[in-house]
């Protein structure tokens, strides 16, 4: 039978969150929410990804609330968990992206020029397991 | 190196969202976006799933424009896909789930009353593929 969720701890959420590379970003944009996937590092518990400096998340997310979400979702054993994060996107300029090792992890999976970095700092991070512990 | 994504046809958006069952719904609600991961199934060109008579989707998702997500992220092999599907959300009423034999299909995986049923009817299919084909 189906147990009730589990909402996760911060710091579980934080685990979840930095044991992965790739995640979610939401945010609204001409009268419709947006949702796109990028591979993400995080450091110092903020979220970090590249994006092109012109692109839809450069025009849209900078400065404005988003969430970002990461999660391990089994189709088969319906069973699973979700982590989110609420908070403003800001973009970096260059001074701030010059110390930050975690960039090299940042490889983006398509090609194209990824100029521009996006820092989202959790004001709110919550999570869900789903369907019992694995 | 990492290729250009690659648009995908109508047709491989609605085959590669019927051939899964776990998606993510988004809105937007008290001034930020919101994500959930729900269980669906495809009925007729829409997304059907369940979900508690009074939680947040049945407050804000319900007539209000909404995305729907379903990916495949290969964290290890940097590629996947992503198909969104844009459009208004709707709440089914006991006549029109009478006939839904998709439903037997939604059993939620975490435990809880889930009466409504919402039905997002995409105005817009758009999917892409990243780091070349599977």
């Amino acid at each position: 039978m189906a147990e009730h969720p589990r909402e996760l701890s911060t710091e579980e959420c934080l685990e979840r969150l930095a044991s992965h590379s790739v995640g979610r970003i939401v945010f609204y944009a001409d009268g419709s929410p947006q949702i796109y996937p990028v591979n993400f590092a995080v450091d110092n518990g903020s979220i970090v990804f590249r994006t092109t400096a012109y692109g839809p998340l450069a025009t849209h997310a900078h400065h404005n609330e988003v969430a970002f979400e990461v999660d391990e979702l089994d189709e088969e054993h319906h069973h699973g968990w979700s982590v989110i994060a609420h908070g403003q996107a800001q973009t970096l300029d260059a001074d701030d992206t010059h110390d930050l090792t975690i960039l090299r992890m940042l490889e983006p999976w398509a090609a194209g020029s990824r100029t521009l970095h996006i820092r989202i700092t959790p004001r709110q991070l919550t999570g869900r397991q789903f369907g019992g512990d694995r």
